[in-house]
């Protein structure tokens, strides 16, 4: 079969394949869109980091590179290994791409994405998205209903949303402030809506705040070459300041600010990598008792990340800004994200689309 | 009446001062024992910082220096204003010695230590304990049964290590670290132990190390210069890692360990005040979920407080190292804890005593 195959820095190549065996237990499954990460990106055009095994075979995979690519997919059911019973071929699906050891504390504890030898379906091996079908356990596939395969692409980054969003003690009524209005942070404001959350965003890209305003994410965009942060924050709040804040640009000045613009007891949820490696100062939180924690990936959240994408409450079709070809995903991919990046959304790379 | 004032920098004076009216909703309290507090130090070695008034009056007191010094102390009611009907002459009590608006978001949210007009009865002015008596208004004041006078004045610095305490999600069972074995640490600690939650310390000062193993507080007593703090912690929790952390030293070394030593999604609490705004490690949180924040003061926290000492299982007799004269306050007080602070962990100040 045909696969997208990740070989190193800037080196992607279509190869022919093997498909994966189906054992019992396990889904195969065609895919429909496979979204392309922010993390591809950076594997692409900086080379490989972990869990993407370059240098010896992922503990869980077994793999080494190349692997295959594509983490962000939506699919249809074609086969059923031996004992799932609870699923139909032709059913619509997307795939929670994690591979977790099943034994830590954390995996038996339900939070699986903090396990030590956490790997990515699609980064880490065991398959991808971008390739004419993937077999991968039954633990992972969620059913879509009749959520169309395109918008089911978006369930993913979704799920990281939302799990960032239920990291937090936020509630509807609240005031939210969300830094950056790329692809996550707009994810993370589309969530904070559909529980009824006022959204504050910041952001300095001309054609992503004219996006977020116009998917009718926030009434507040801040641009902060333009206004105070913190006083607009204080004064959209009556003076108390944010009930939440997400902050997802990985950009230190950002953290600051929101940091600040918090309520006293307020929580800042960091949902951006900050590469950087940037500071927090703790002096910003001492006096306040203010709350910083970082979400990272998510658990048991699909379930919920896909009830709000079919509920229609969240413009999903506004946020997929290209379809392209497989053969395309270098040029129209990763060089257009990178080049034009604040043109887009999400770019979806079609393998089998509608006719999955 | 006699009382000790504070008029800056090195500069702690005895008057004979007019005793505070007895207004309506007030009550009038003899001081018994008066503990010597490290902001007390801090004050006298390094001259008033907010919200000790040196420049203009503190918006809630309406006084500027010199006030009365003294924060953490017990007494004997001895007078009644109008109103006052829940209390009798004669009672032991503690003072929660603070003073807010009572009308912003915070204060009506029962979250009045994050008041941002907030000031101390005994830094700010309003009278302070170091004085033959003091008039503060019925809803500070704490009844402490048949608690000793000279315990109860422990009740305070206790409160503050039971908000920490409580602001964490720690439980029964669960494993702690604790940095620092000052006064506060080792409240934390004792406070942690009634929980019955497992305590492990860390300490550099051999003085202390050795008070915290002979009072019980904790089986292992971890020194930074001897041992790897986190592999020992990973050793002590089956590699798990400890569930939450208090960070009561101040130095930012220690910061850095704990958060380390924490598991994934661990909660880490800061309780000391860094004065050097050490910067937290954004990194050191972010792929694994873990929580940061910072406790500050108290707000509604003594009366459990006040249970925990009446309940015997701390050893608070243990933690009082020196009982002194009240003219004896610079020599005996803030000299030694400057000279000698880890030979102590809580110096009172006898003002009326068992007597009061």
């Amino acid at each position: 079969m045909r696969a997208v195959r990740y070989y190193g820095k800037e080196d992607v190549r279509i190869e022919d394949i093997e498909p994966q065996e189906l054992k019992p237990g396990t889904v195969r499954i065609n895919p429909a869109y496979v979204g392309v990460c922010g993390s591809d990106l950076h594997l692409y055009f900086d080379g490989p980091v972990a869990p993407c095994p370059a240098d010896a075979p992922h503990p869980l995979s077994g793999e080494q590179l190349p692997v295959t690519f594509g983490h962000e997919f939506s699919g249809v059911v074609t086969e059923l290994g031996e004992g799932v019973t609870d699923l139909k071929v032709g059913e619509r699906v997307v795939v929670e791409p994690l591979m977790v050891c099943g034994e830590c504390d954390q995996c038996t504890s339900g939070n699986y994405n903090r396990c030590s030898k956490m790997g990515f379906i699609g980064i880490s091996g065991k398959g991808g998205g971008l390739s004419d079908s993937i077999v991968t356990d039954r633990r992972w596939v969620h059913s879509v209903g009749d959520l169309p395969l395109d918008q089911a692409a978006l369930v993913e980054p979704l799920a990281v949303a939302v799990h960032a969003v239920r990291s937090t003690p936020v509630e509807a009524g609240q005031t939210a402030i969300v830094g950056g209005a790329g692809p996550i942070g707009l994810l993370v404001a589309a969530s904070l809506k559909a529980l009824g959350v006022k959204v504050i965003m910041t952001e300095l890209s001309a054609a992503r705040k004219q996006r977020a305003v116009e998917l009718g994410l926030t009434e507040h965009m801040l641009d902060p070459r333009e206004v105070d942060v913190v006083a607009e924050v204080k004064k959209l709040t009556d003076g108390r300041g944010a009930d939440v804040a997400f902050e997802a640009t990985g950009a230190a000045p950002v953290l600051y600010s929101l940091t600040e613009a918090l309520k006293p007891g307020g929580w800042l949820e960091v949902v951006a990598i900050h590469v950087r490696t940037p500071e927090l100062r703790l002096n910003d939180i001492q006096y306040s008792e203010k709350i910083v924690s970082a979400a990272m990936g998510y658990a048991n959240n699909h379930p919920e990340a896909i009830e709000l994408a079919r509920s229609g409450d969240l413009p999903l079709d506004g946020f997929i800004t290209a379809v392209i070809e497989p053969e395309d995903l270098v040029a129209k991919g990763f060089e257009e994200l990178k080049n034009n990046g604040e043109a887009h959304v999400k770019i979806l790379v079609k393998v089998h689309g509608d006719d999955a």
